[in-house]
């Protein structure tokens, strides 16, 4: 999972490309960096951290030119190292190109061993490697050709932010799995992944780049182009349940007011008359708290608190204290809970050891019971379009059945939204979601030697 | 303002004040400092910066030793250096001491010049300082009168915490404006200012250090003197407004549920009912919002989003964005707004600047009418005990009355909590409280010569 | 200029390497990188700054294999960044390599543009980038055969070594201008600029590699190919004169020895038997002064005492102390000088304005004459082939004749060690070395579109 | 061993503070310290470390004042921690006061008690702050008066800079141990350790201060007062042999000129005829080498080469390198040695080990037979005054004889200067000097209380 932004047309780019990164933040906590374009000059800084501690005011300050283009990347697997950093900066007879990817090629393998076999070195693992490497091949005269024909050989996820030529390009692959915006501010155009990135600018929401759509923005305006043969929608729907921030509107609609959607169907699916009343876990359970609480009239505590000074910092571990992890986190309100009947409002279960010793802290405080409504249906496969996921054997659902898991977390009661509840509460057709991580319905089948390669 | 934390009687001392201090982080975010005694030998370390800053694990895990005692730091004024870092360790003929406080020493003027007119040296403007040349200067045998007597010579708040032979010593003024507790955690003693850093440990809530009270603790238990004048309680309301962690019980009751009440009482002196919604500015107005919805029947909503990356280190001003400083924190969701009358809830308004600001932003993303309202009185008088408001005329509410400070915010309607209201939510006596900043009542009359020490 | 070490065959070829560009460090203070191959695995650390700086002992200790490469790089130009750290490290289709290079491929534009437009990805401008791409485009099955062919394509000065599928490779130009020789370690084999960093981990001298040799080294001992047109010998004598370290053999000869030789050459063309002594500027004259003194009888003193604490850290200027940079660094003794008819050895000169300043020191305190002697002749044309000298027209003797020299530094004489003295104190035939600097005859001629891409 | 300086009457007095701790750095690696003075405003910086990193450009800019003080501090003992980093700063009742120490107060045991019974606290261990107490202590009203008060119950060995009521105040002890001298630049005066520092910021060099003088220099000029019993001379001839720098005037000679002299009567006491040449170990070896090849005619080499990269930051150990510490500081020329019969010049042996692994070396690269001849008697008695010698029991020389020291070292033959040569090599009245490392002839007897104090 990452998060991309761009701008082209303003003359402090690289300083709103630092605030979109820093909106952009929850999409990558792993590296960042960003690129400025000023007429032939780029310079360039990235490294390992957050947005705030990889650039400084110097840093900013220094960034001078009219182009940018930025990456926040996500913490996968061991293999995060430093020159993994987007964006992926090369030049080639066409000059200087840098690229910003969010999602994964799933035919990256086949890729791969192509080009090697005609004599190409790599520097890197990079989805965006393997973009730059295709372009550079392309050998005809018209810029957007070369492109539209190197990225109609990509299969998989990708919501891709590019500067070549003095043009910012955006590419959203035909299934639409990330999603990717277009803002406006001054005149200047704005690519982003999300668009809490253009309120914080104060730019204008344009429109989503389509899926299977090629953008490419000058200071004379977007020429758009279309392609790639048609595909059937494939939205994330996990963009809504936890991952996009409360505050962005994703794929046309407002996150917050979904999750309080999915929330009221929780709701009307499984009720918890009997609970004194239901709390979130903060924060991402707030919203399906707030919208279960109105459909069900039940009464709405925050009665868990959230330690606002968790860092990355902070990950020495303190095996004398039990259940420090999770204490260090979120501290319940003893004085509400104890002797109490309570409702937690949860967004998802993925491995189950979080709630299971946040609901131990509960029972120690002196709740009498404790029932667990999940605004999403059991995750029980793995994602191979961009969210980072546990392997599938350490999925909780994968392997328990409800009554299991409900005994492991140690509940009362246990129940999970429906994948028809879900899918209802987007208002949006259900065919254009991808709910793979559910149930086993891979959009495009993943190739046998995609793990090879994947592991090199 | 201050966080301070001790520890007696546990093998771990040093790593569990580090934890505590984690936790009382909200209550100084400027330095930190620990220092472990293991008999003789004393180790310290401190830095200016969060805690997570400061220690690292290395540092954490070479702390060895029964007794320890914490502090952190609120940022004042410019006079922030690093010689002023507590806990303030020196030795004197009875062997070490470290002393770490939370208040403010209001006749330290007269203290001072009579110290140094013996001809003492000073290396630091702290209250500790003069605590520790208090206790050196007692002629006396018996530890505990020595005490007793130095601290006998003080005015004004103070909750301090120190450790002198093998003794874990806490103290409070006789008002007791700033809290302090003691917990227990498999035989050692624990002394907090909150018991949220009781929490995270695991310890037990035993008591209160009561106002006017000195404990002395060791191994073999606590031994308790109430050896001042006695005089009326005036615990710091503002605890409860805003200052100590929702989680905490302070003074004896949870905050949480007096922050509830502070909102069900704003409720019913002056509801909503022609809003759409109510919702709160987070995280702090959160739970006022929460009692007042229950208590009018109002809908809530979360409809501001709090950035959780906002760190120390950003800091960086950006002219050319408007409102930056609001929007980097705060991000209302637009799409809930949009064409709505709002209700917000606010815990305090101080400049009145910040809330301005955010009006400003709700205006923009299209709410019809703005309201708010305030779960405490008007903030008109400086606190001489320790919270650190900006200077009386900075205060909005000392220069503009009501209508001019709705005008000034660009509100609908504006109604603060009354002073009777406020108390009435506590549910503890009235006297018991400090209500200067709001009544100009100060319980110690500061002295005249009490600013010159001050700036020096 | 650059420094290159690499090590096959012993358990800590990382820590060897390491102590090995410690010994090198001279010859690049700008950046340092190593990288330690563990069978598949290749781990990797560089950074910007002395090898001190970059590599800390838990990195040291972290580094696990029995094959590694490291490098040290010159700061050349304002173009220093992170990217060009070196070792240069790819994948292609026969798995990881990694290149160190030290020297200057002249026909690099060339190979650049031919590369590029069969549609390849740059992301350095590093000569070390070049010679993997040429290496990945060649076909055959038979890894030597593919390193000779590309390295064949190759014009200029090199000494190169590479890992490349269990092999360390050594590779030197075959005009042999930089240069690079053979040790041996309890079984494990070096590849190293210079021997003083054989003497520092204790490994044994075997021999040069020849210039136009490639040796590949396997754990079961060295393939040597001589598969290069053959071409005259054109070793650099500026690392005689100044670059080599003095405890070094380089080019099969002692440098000590041979700067001593220039010394009694200098002697005896032009004796300075009116002055009370003669002294160095340390440390680079001091081996030249030795050999003058030995030679003529005159009076040798080390009257100028060079500060040992002098670092990369202290580059602030100080425009209000007179002569600052110089008087940093170097302070003569007053006592010794006062009154005194000075003779000066140095061991070159590039711009004339340090040598102005000190000469200016010794008027100040006093000297009464002051006569320089310089072993080397007078550089008056750019390097192509690795040496870092300023632009042209800031060499004082491309513009000025010797009188003007003299008048401009502040000299009562002046004297440059004579090219053919300067050869014969190498004792090795003449037409060996490369002169170009001080006779712009140079070996390969440069061609036209040379400086174009070196300005990209 | 440390290093003091300060300015006063010059608006860049922390600027050239600065420089002249840069110029006295050899005389203390551990920490560094500034305290500027500009009018009542102080402002101070403080480090572990190097001057050059403990100072950046940034604070440098930042000092403003005419008045300054620094300090540089030897590593000493585990009891280095950042509070004990001089200047020492307070403020009693007549205002801020800045101390900066060398040298070693003897009676401070009893001192310390004293004061600690009259009631005082302590935050460190040093000197400084016993004497800041002292002066404290102090009600006259006269300052001078009290400052000499305050000195004259000082015993031992102290050099001291002090800033008190806009006054640069210097102190040297009755004995006269440590230097301290007087320079002039601009209208400013300086007091400094060594006249080194006067030179890199282009002061003259005015006198010492005198043994038992105490100088108060303000804007209006200096008032000098000798108000100490009278005492007989003990200058440190340690400064001479090894301590000092070669470039400083210090007791009012020239270092250079004496080690010089120190070689000189070596040779006339024990000559090397037989060997092929003599060479120094660098660079503390160099001067009396010097002096021995002008007087006994023979040939010297410097077949020796400093490494000029060894930092601070390289300490970490490497077992599996023989001669590892050696042998990365100081590389011999193997074709210079190989077969020869080598003197070696050496300042001092203090623990003999370091020359133990340096004369196996040159065994190893050939050299038929070592000598070496000592410019300094053997060292048997610890220092008292300053100097950091180890534990008595280290010092080889009072555990062996001239043969045991020989055969443990593996030379030749070995010879040590004679104390009378030493002195001699002088030319000042020979009871001028402390000697007792040599001779046990302490001129203040340590009181036997003193080790406790130390260990506390």
């Amino acid at each position: 999972m990452c998060g991309i932004f761009g701008v082209i047309g303003h003359k402090q780019a690289g300083q709103l490309t630092y605030l979109g990164l820093y909106a952009l933040q929850h999409r990558g906590e792993e590296s960042a960096g960003i690129v400025v374009f000023k007429g032939k000059d780029i310079s360039s800084h990235k490294g390992m951290g957050l947005v705030s501690e990889v650039f400084d005011e110097k840093i900013i300050n220094s960034f001078s030119g009219d182009i940018a283009l930025g990456h926040v990347r996500y913490s996968t697997t061991g293999s995060s190292i430093e020159k993994n950093i987007q964006p992926f900066v090369v030049y080639f007879r066409k000059g200087y190109t840098a690229i910003a990817h969010n999602g994964n090629i799933t035919n990256i393998a086949y890729l791969h061993s192509r080009i090697e076999k005609e004599g190409s070195i790599f520097q890197t693992t990079m989805d965006s490697e393997i973009i730059a490497h295709l372009i550079a091949r392309e050998k005809g005269k018209d810029m957007e050709k070369n492109v539209i024909q190197a990225f109609s050989q990509l299969e998989g996820a990708y919501s891709v932010i590019m500067v070549m030529n003095n043009t910012l390009i955006g590419a959203r692959d035909p299934y639409g799995f990330r999603p990717l915006c277009i803002g406006r501010l001054d005149g200047a155009y704005i690519l982003s992944s999300e668009t809490c990135a253009l309120d914080l600018i104060g730019a204008d929401y344009l429109r989503e780049v389509e899926p299977g759509e090629l953008v490419f923005i000058t200071n004379r305006g977007i020429n758009s182009f279309r392609a790639f043969v048609k595909s059937r929608r494939a939205f994330c729907i996990f963009e809504y349940i936890y991952f996009a921030r409360p505050d962005s509107n994703v794929f046309g609609k407002s996150v917050y007011l979904i999750r309080k959607n999915l929330g009221e169907k929780l709701a009307k699916e499984a009720s918890l008359n009997d609970c004194d009343f239901i709390m979130p876990i903060p924060d991402s359970g707030n919203y399906a708290a707030l919208g279960f609480s109105q459909a069900s009239g039940l009464k709405l505590e925050l009665g868990i608190v959230r330690n606002h000074y968790i860092g990355r910092t902070f990950i020495q571990p303190m095996p004398w204290v039990r259940d420090f992890k999770v204490r260090i986190k979120l501290n319940p309100i003893r004085d509400l809970i104890k002797g109490k009947k309570v409702g937690i409002i949860e967004d998802s279960i993925v491995r189950g050891t979080t709630s299971k010793a946040r609901v131990s802290t509960l029972r120690k405080m002196g709740a009498k019971e404790i029932h667990m409504r999940v605004s999403s249906p059991p995750i029980k496969y793995p994602c191979f379009f961009g969210i980072d996921f546990p392997q599938q054997n350490e999925l909780i659902a994968s392997s328990k059945n409800l009554d299991e898991i409900q005994k492991f977390i140690g509940l009362n009661s246990l129940y999970y939204l429906s994948k028809d509840g879900m899918l209802e509460a987007t208002s949006l057709p259900k065919d254009n979601f991808c709910t793979a991580c559910f149930d086993n319905n891979y959009p495009i089948k993943p190739k046998k030697f995609y793990k090879g390669i994947l592991e090199r």
